[in-house]
């Protein structure tokens, strides 16, 4: 197994990382959204553990890590908590919250693409996987806040771009019998790079092209 | 298996009860928001059999029981044919509906944290699937219909917090080897009552703690 | 298994086909809804994909077969390049789209059908799935973009009806035995038939009967 390349415990502990910080952009969404405090928790939980729930679920892991492990269980708790009583603190903070969830997104394509190949699959569906293992929370967060999912919008720095291309390479060092900790950690560290990158600069990812020549620009 | 316990007929007309009276909310909630027939037919369908249907997935309970039993087929779409010609007469006993969802809630909220438990899930977790029964076709009601989901707003009575003590109670109760049709029946009661007082009373949770002071109250 | 009723090459080129076409509508509403280069990917490929997939994970079918066939995944991801240049001349032969999207839908109603009776579940069911198979990928579409589901709305040609006439059609054949390719085949052109003559002739279904004497209307 790949996933025995690395000490558990530090895997472990990253992963447990990706959730906390995940969790904390659910339950801030979920403050803005005037949720009350179960609203915190469920957004909170969701964020943090659904990328992972749907990966599991396609590639037949049930039940998912999400439901075996309590550290899953309680972080995003923990997060929801420290959320509902310092959250204009935490909002205050929210460039830091951007950069752990930076590292999150680069952990988790890394670890979900493994994770996939692991379970059978082939590589690019590994590594479709590994986006959808980083990215897929954030959907969900947004899809129950009934939000346009951040990920999708026009008007929001590119967030699918650096989970694509960490998974990807995670990948290709998987078809090159080259994945080790060291270029496993230089692939989530190129993600999380990325994306911090396109936070600071405002990369966007371009709308269709010839756009405003449409009818529904003017609508 | 703890299922056992209950006598299956008794068991499964309770299950078909609630099945009902969720799926009478589903479609009221279409009527609502003006969808044709088929909408109706579907939200019904959704909000009675979502909940359970999530949770067999994530346990590995495949093909789930709401595609394996009729009666979760043609219980739901009696609810829907009803709805759609009676719905004036419904609104008008929305207050008895409102009772029959608070029972639906509590006989799943157990029914689905024994079937986790059942399928190996630990307690904390199955506890939190018996939630997801509970809750979970709601949410995706609320959801399809493109509505911000009752569950997380806090402008509405709480009804996560009445399945959360039924499932915990449930799980406490096969903890310590108590659980017997009488403790089971007390477990759902409890969330049944509890929700009942919510609405009687207006029960709501909290929001986020100092709200007022934060830049999200001012927008 | 009755999926070898049929040449494998020619269902597989009319399964991509229908992929082709729904990917193009679910790419369209994220050009309509602004959304960037990989949102129209990802609502290309959740149109394309989502139906299937959810039918796949329904019954036991994991890896799905859109993660284990490279032509799910880069079927839509042209659909996805085509739309974002060309979505003008797209637009402009929006009527031809509807067209393939109505071939679609009758041949995934068919074919989801067949494959859930395949896995075992019971007629009913495995029609209730080819309705999910047709149609699911268009609902999840509609969610992601934060819009009420257009199978959903009163206002829109009906959608549901055509893919339960050819689900049910198909589920009857194989009742009595008569399932080979010339009636799918015919399950599938009546279900596509019936759709062209719903937006041809701007057939609705029903909203709730009375709906105007109730308190919702006026709302």
């Amino acid at each position: 197994m790949l996933t025995d390349l690395f000490t558990p415990s530090l895997l472990h502990t990253l992963d447990i990382a990706g959730v906390f910080v995940f969790a904390i952009s659910g339950a801030l969404l979920a403050v803005r959204k005037n949720f009350d405090v179960f609203g915190i928790v469920v957004l909170a939980e969701a964020t943090a553990t659904g990328g992972g729930l749907v990966r599991d679920v396609i590639i037949g892991a049930v039940p998912p890590a999400a439901f075996t492990d309590l550290a899953y269980l309680i972080t995003p708790l923990t997060a929801a908590v420290l959320v509902f009583f310092l959250h204009p603190e935490v909002e205050r903070i929210n460039r830091a919250v951007g950069v752990f969830d930076a590292a999150g997104l680069g952990l988790f394509c890394v670890v979900g693409t493994t994770k996939a190949y692991d379970h059978g699959l082939a590589l690019p569906f590994a590594a479709l996987l590994g986006v959808v293992t980083a990215a897929g929370g954030g959907v969900l967060r947004d899809v129950l806040a009934n939000e346009v999912p951040s990920l999708l919008r026009w008007d929001r720095e590119i967030y699918a771009v650096p989970a694509i291309v960490g998974a990807g390479m995670c990948a290709l060092l998987i078809q090159f019998g080259a994945l080790n900790p060291v270029t496993s950690a230089l692939s989530a560290a190129t993600a999380f790079v990325l994306r911090l990158c396109a936070m600071r600069f405002g990369w966007r990812a371009p709308r269709a092209w010839n756009r405003s020549s449409t009818r529904a620009e003017r609508e």
